[in-house]
């Protein structure tokens, strides 16, 4: 029964996405896909992982057979009217009675939620989790910059008409004003050099400081699933050589930051890493 | 039985590799392998898959359960004594009598069998295949241009001792000789920007043309398991991009080329895409 009813809300997300990001709609959908996560967790029960990151305890829900991601628990905070209290703040266009933990814990609340859910009732599905947090995060950046983004840039090459070329998502906030360049992911891995890839193939098309390089991304934990322990995946010495030789990132973004990658905004070029609720103040000075 | 043989002959393989790539020992065992695979391969049926690619016939081995990857037909010719007239080639340092075509047939059938055997007895192992065809590939780069590679740089940044960076194959072959960087893939997908940001590193590192980037990759082709049907996933315009704004490769050989990347010599600056066995003709005016 739940299980169904959170696959159509998703579904009609992805079908509304369509029309645009920060919308009634959606924000509508978004409210009945925690309502429908949080019943589905309701009924699993909670498993005390092992955590092998510093100051962090993790936990996963497990109907028995499957086992959720790794849930930390100090963000972990599934209460519904702090969303809805959030969403007359958006609506509003106020959040001071907010702190940026407050805002965090109800974002990481809602969108791991949904992905445990997600690992819960269906099989190895990483698509699902990923898309939707993608959206997910899309939603909230669009709320606050108020423009919707694009997912490509044009280019001109000369020789033949112009290239359009598919990027993460673009929030262009008009004609010489500031441009974000924002790769969402639910974790990095191996694969981060992409998101300065990505940060420097724009910057070679369009000039340094153009597009303000912003990521987000959810964890870098990583569960064993034998010995139910959590660790997090950072390659800290590659991020900074990266940030040196690549392209620079203003910011990375995390619902839930590692621990490796605080340290980063001590070196030169600094990198700052940071939880994404501080986005929300600080936008206008990036 | 075989089951058992090719994973022993695979770990002893992972073992030796640590002592070097191009050995006595490794020319046994790959030898080993390859016989391991053909037995496996043929107590299996063949199955007629739908090609999506033009110009390309693809099958795949199937036990009635299970399915391999998908395996080009042309290429496909899993002659065992063609590959001991290699390895005695390669042991007296002459391929003259071998066409690049034939070399290509040699080593695609004996990369894409061991894959596709691992495919059947095991499940959802991407991991096996992927380091077997890194160190597969090594092992012939290695014997071409006669010196070991290494994986990693070292770089200084002035406020501390020298960086280690863990990186893709290096074979440096001396002081103010040719260097290569050397990526290995069983495909790139969508992931393919890494190859260029890899190189871009490098470059930023050491200097432009310090580094002849000539990445491996087996090949682009997808199946899908519901409709047996195989196509090509390629980037073409994403592909002239990179080589435009983030670096430039020498070459990106595939043992089955991608029919789409092969016009992109044509555009400036040229990107050009070609069978691996090219490599062995073409080394040294690289």
């Amino acid at each position: 029964m739940e299980k169904e009813s959170i696959l159509l809300a998703y579904n009609k997300f992805k079908h509304q996405i369509k029309r645009g990001f920060y919308t009634n709609e959606n924000t509508y959908i978004l409210d009945e896909i925690y309502q429908q996560s949080l019943s589905v967790l309701q009924l699993m029960k909670r498993e005390k992982l092992v955590s092998q990151v510093k100051n962090k305890r993790y936990f996963a829900f497990t109907d028995g057979k499957k086992i959720s991601r790794a849930i930390n628990e100090e963000l972990y905070e599934p209460d519904y009217s702090q969303w809805i209290h959030l969403k007359e703040g958006m609506e509003e266009n106020v959040l001071n009675h907010f702190s940026s933990v407050q805002i965090q814990k109800i974002l990481y609340s809602m969108a791991i939620s949904f992905c445990a859910s997600i690992d819960l009732i269906k099989s190895r599905d990483q698509k699902t989790p990923g898309t939707f947090f993608e959206y997910f995060i899309a939603y909230f950046f669009s709320w606050r910059v108020g423009v919707e983004p694009q997912n490509y840039i044009q280019l001109q090459n000369l020789d033949e008409k112009i290239i359009k070329l598919p990027t993460d998502f673009i929030f262009n906030l008009g004609k010489n004003q500031k441009k974000f360049h924002m790769p969402v992911k639910i974790s990095t891995r191996e694969r981060s050099i992409m998101l300065w890839a990505h940060q420097r193939l724009i910057d070679s098309v369009y000039g340094r400081e153009k597009f303000v390089g912003t990521p987000v991304i959810m964890t870098e934990t990583k569960t064993s699933q034998s010995k139910k322990e959590v660790t997090e995946i950072c390659l800290p010495v590659q991020w900074r050589v990266y940030q040196s030789y690549i392209a620079q990132l203003k910011r990375v973004y995390y619902l839930d930051v590692p621990e490796a990658y605080r340290e980063l905004d001590k070196q030169s070029p600094p990198l700052i890493v940071k939880p994404f609720s501080e986005f929300f103040e600080e936008w206008q000075i990036l």
